[in-house]
């Protein structure tokens, strides 16, 4: 697929909806944008994404308000609040905050809600391109149950490919390299929304702009996992994911259902890393403003698992709030390059809170993750063997410390804390006979 | 995993249910063995499969007959029917036979249901290994909704590994190389039964011979994909596959599925190939003894898309009554080379009953599979960029035909009848980059 | 319960949607009130019921114009299209139309959506009797999956009973006897809607009019018969039904389910009689403009079963277009003595395709209905005794033939044709212990 | 229906469940009939039921064993277990017990599987008054999922009937005047088995002796609700009920929806009391030997909701280990005449958790229930209107207490301590017109 080859490494990057909720501002964005290109982007960060509802002007935390006035174009195109994008002024819409995202270094990206504006089908405005209006191409049983904004757009009809085709053209003038699409992989009331993610793609194919998809909520189902494959960068294997442990205890399981789906260009992504400083204006999750309610433990657990699993990273919290320990969860090269360059991740085993994970890295490297998701502390042992491996004895280096543990033989043992996690790395790995499966990048 | 290495390429061979439900003998499989020895080894054919029921000795047809006795040695096992297989007399079980084939140079596979016979633990015969019995390991809320030989088997007692265990210790010792288990990978009433597989999987690691493992029946669901791929080499993507048009129409979306998740050693399975005379003594499929009821272009659609596809070739016909065209359909060696040599199979597009897929053969081999699953005739038509070619033109190759069409430029067209197909091969095609996705072969 | 009172026995009446879709205009009401006044008052027709989509100036058939603009007064209420309601011109609504229809001795019932104009949320417009505004009752997550004017009201928020008040105030004033609410007993996405149904409930008994209370569509759920008898005059056993055989075969098994809870003022619904000239604009039930389909078996055989089980009878036909045969099986006096005197419905029996149901009269009556709905001819037999009747001879009558048929002794058998049915009376019968259930009524 | 006259008051009686799980022993079930002929049948107490596994002689609890072999007569009928029922010996079956039991002036019941003992269709035993076999009726595909004694019997095949035949022909000869046959209201596989319920139905009638039919486990399904009442007395509401507040607190919800469906002869079953001793011999309910865990508050309200209601009442507890408190639930004259005598029980109104029911006694007889089933102390009130009462002001009487209260204007108020009830009386109630439904009883 062409449009692997826009994120042939899992994306990286800041979302503003675990901290601003619906209520993001310009500045907001700007300031984690500064923040990112000083502090992250030599680490491979690079996306800021604006998330849901920006062109509701009175938007106050994560609670939607149901039907109230959206900004919109002529042609039924939301645009940006300007009370609260002051640059979008003079129909500019995101250009000015994307060239300043650019200008930084950086990628620029948005949510949007699959559909038309509700607003526009009452008023039935018209569309770009195609004499058919707002009315013509709405699903009128085709809602979101969680958000008032939108109404589903119809395949079948007439003007509906005009319309998504009209919205990413002007995307693609603003400078968006990113676009998060909402309500649409696991979608409460009607499942997938399958034929509307292929407009989708096809408007993106036509834009003439490079855009990473990315579609939200989850969990999105296996049984669409060619499907998904072949029309988006990322789906979420998850509902909304917070800083709750049993949440992340889950997605270990998750994580292995998806394991044979993953690939250069298409990632199975387990959310956004509710770290830092989060729910600054959000209730979601079950909180509000704090710092996130994962122990270290859970966080290098969480962060451990995201790289080996290859899970897209987006940072949920305002970068600029971050401790030290925070910052450095984000900013150890040696974790990050099991992030960057594994391959072949799998499950090793699970017995039952005992889990372990490997992925090949280059030549003889194999990096493995144990991971004690029990309650109660456990011994984690894998052995040599299990991973592949036919030396009879390795080099072992401790990923988070960076340090060398030293040669090992035969197994890999570590006691750890209730869940704690260990990410080790072995570099003179004779490595058995693998398989390749091939896969086009058109 | 170390079993993929047991069928690198997809498993074919011939199974009597087809044409002999539950009621297969001896001499009839020897007679199909000799068959393959003779016409069909030389193309790749290799397993000889004797299927359900091969425990009851007054079976007659493929119609069950319920709690009938079975025979089975003391220690709760299963065994051949002597007055069906006289070789199994003096408790020699299917080695006989299993040596029959094994000197003709081909391979011997049994079908089981996955359990305990019922009989054994109304019996609460012994089970070798432990001091447990049958009765301590059924699992009685586990039964086949279909068949009432056996009762699940509870991973949790002890005794139930002990019991799979010796199950295929004896297939060992018979020279078993290939074992179907049946009610396992899509109970009815249960769903998928997990342990059990894991159970099945320890004991054939455990047994000391390599055993392909072919789950039935299906549809298994993508939920499993990775552990199917884990546990077993072969798994049905569907119920029961008979000679009926509605059948082969479903399986271009059940192959479109599970297309991602296809590799060395690991084969979603479309089912065995009711070709040439089949129902002999079966009332299965809505039909009894006939030749297929498949056109013959729709014989040729469904070998071409169970060759690009890559599915196991299970021949379910009885081969010594094949005529020249059923034959030619398993012996056509440019077509099994498509299925032996394929890689990356993948669906080009789907637009209505136009369906298109293609795969990669060595170096610079394109295959490419044109299906008109419409009822009325229409024109097919794919791209050769569409292909992931980067030449401007390239040479055609008729597979079936086995004859060169032509320089071809921009794309490929043809007109199909209803329910015809056309496989092509471009063997000077330059390729767009490709990925590699790595699986270790434990 | 009070509402109760109002249908002590099953309403009759005539209702638009059959003939004349989302479309009727006021003329053509009229002309069908003149005739039940002249053909069909004394029998005990009376209600003239508007259905669907009278607030939308532009209806055209059965199918719904999305979105569309309707007619509403400032208070969020639908008011009718004077363009096909001319009487409702200077704000009076139908009250010039429901006086027509009084005067003529006759009810008038109207249809409305459950729920508020998605165009009054949108625009945010009042509620009478509230400071509340559209906006802050409508449910966002509740619409009606086939037609688009409205979403639900949230019962939780301040405002939303006062929306349903005003709104059967309005009904009042207007003169409304009848009223049939829609989405809402079965709505396709989201099940029952209970909380809306108690909302109206309540809205009615406020309002100082009797109003019949109709709920649709169906099938509603026997889980809810306690709560529908409680809530509700009627309520539909079944989606739509149509003029096909196997709608009517089905309604067989929907009214032995729902026959141990009818009673004076609570009525389970078959929904209307798809009679005479139907179809006139609308598309709906797979036909268009036409003569019932059902064959003359099949009219009788539908009477017959709505009449015993007592069902609502509300004719679906343009009465002006009826010939002989229709009005006769609307006119049958001793028929519609069934209908409004049998109580204690029930099946006698069911054996594969022989129905027999029975019903009790006044004193020593004894109704009997045996049906034969099976495509072939077939005789049914029911014996005295089965009817509860401790005579050892009995007097018959053919109800529908209103004819004495003589003495019977011991059972009573007719050989039917397809899809008949005989209706049958026995005035003489000495009947076995009863019991009786009281039912209060508030 | 005839059968309803053999349970015109709601049954009555003790079960050994509750206390003895599936071990019950002779003596204890003489000693408990001891017990109600002495203490309780005054007060229309009357069967004495022996509960599960009455073949098995070595059931040790409530956890039943796998597979064991149970004693079974030639005809494939299960017999008493000697050991435990010594007077079972030489064929005498339950007849002495039975016999012991109705000299008390008492009843006699038992509790039997759906189906044929497993152990029958693998030995293929006879079946009485046919030439058909075990195996010949047995449906294959029907198993209970929590016992694995039994095979359900297929309606579809001869013999199947002449089975039930002879079972209940054994009962009547043994003197059984009530069966409870489990499995079959809701089998937790396969949902409601009708046809065995009918089969069941007619060999009661066939059998010659009167004999209640109750039904388990639940929760039955109102879709059934009219079939169920034209076959069984009594069909259980829930799943197995215990002494815990939760399950006692849904079961309001459940007795709403089943209030319409209740008559002399038929009642939905709100299971067993949980009283006094239980857990001897019993590991079900989440606990083992104890008094119940129900406060007092929460007994009083159970037996007020069953009263009111009319549930059958069955007593869990050994009855000899009653303390004062627990007898005294089960002999209030006053308790029981609401529970003999009323008629047209229904939830008056339900507000979160405050509930009101009522019922009618004779005459200008009104009983009423106040339950607060909140967690904290409320007030709960109800309007003489709302009762449908017409006089100003009425004579209330404390039912629990056979207290007058004095007299009442307007309305009933009480403050009620948390899952506390009132049950009261009005005897000068002038009552509103109500309706009768009439059920014939055959």
């Amino acid at each position: 697929m062409k449009h692997h080859q826009y994120a042939v490494t899992p994306p990286m990057g800041w979302n503003s909806w675990d901290c601003y909720g619906a209520t993001v501002r310009e500045e907001e964005v700007q300031g984690n944008a500064d923040y990112m290109a000083e502090h992250l982007k030599p680490f491979g960060w690079e996306y800021i994404v604006v998330d849901i509802q920006w062109s509701e002007s009175g938007a106050i935390s994560s609670a939607y308000r149901p039907f109230v006035p959206l900004e919109m174009d002529e042609y039924s195109r939301l645009i940006p609040a300007e009370n609260r994008f002051p640059s979008a002024k003079n129909n500019q819409g995101f250009k000015p905050l994307a060239d300043y995202v650019h200008q930084l270094g950086l990628k620029f990206g948005i949510h949007i809600m699959r559909g038309i504006p509700r607003q526009a089908v009452h008023q039935n405005t018209k569309i770009l391109g195609t004499e058919k209006r707002a009315r013509d191409i709405a699903k009128p049983n085709s809602i979101c149950p969680w958000n008032t904004d939108m109404y589903g757009v119809d395949h079948r009809k007439e003007g509906a490919q005009e319309y998504y085709d009209s919205l990413f053209q002007l995307y693609a003038d603003w400078g968006v390299d990113f676009i998060k699409v909402d309500d649409i992989a696991d979608s409460k009331l009607y499942g997938i929304h399958a034929e509307e993610i292929k407009m989708i793609r096809k408007a993106i194919d036509k834009c003439g702009r490079p855009m990473v998809l990315s579609l939200s909520p989850g969990p999105a189902t296996l049984e669409y996992a060619s499907f998904l494959e072949e029309n988006a960068n990322m789906w979420r294997m998850t509902d909304d994911f917070w800083d709750i442990w049993d949440l992340l205890y889950d997605m270990f399981e998750r994580c292995y259902k998806w394991s044979k789906n993953i690939g250069p260009g298409f990632w199975p992504d387990a959310d956004m890393l509710p770290l830092g400083h989060i729910g600054i204006r959000s209730v979601d999750g079950g909180a509000s403003d704090r710092y996130t309610r994962f122990t270290k433990e859970e966080q290098v657990t969480m962060m451990t698992l995201w790289s080996i699993f290859r899970s897209p990273l987006m940072f949920g919290g305002e970068l600029r709030d971050n401790d030290d320990w925070t910052l450095s969860l984000l900013t150890n090269q040696e974790v990050l390059e099991v992030h960057r360059n594994g391959c072949g991740a799998r499950q090793v085993y699970r017995d039952n809170d005992r889990v372990v994970w490997s992925s090949f890295g280059d030549e003889q490297t194999v990096y493995v993750a144990l991971f004690n998701i029990a309650d109660q502390q456990q011994t984690i042992e894998v052995t040599i063997n299990d991973l592949g491996i036919t030396n009879n004895q390795v080099e072992l280096r401790d990923v988070w410390e960076q340090q060398d543990v030293g040669t090992i033989t035969e197994s890999i043992t570590y006691d750890l804390a209730p869940h704690a996690s260990k990410l080790l790395k072995i570099t003179d790995a004779n490595i058995k006979n693998c398989h390749k499966v091939t896969r086009l990048n058109l």
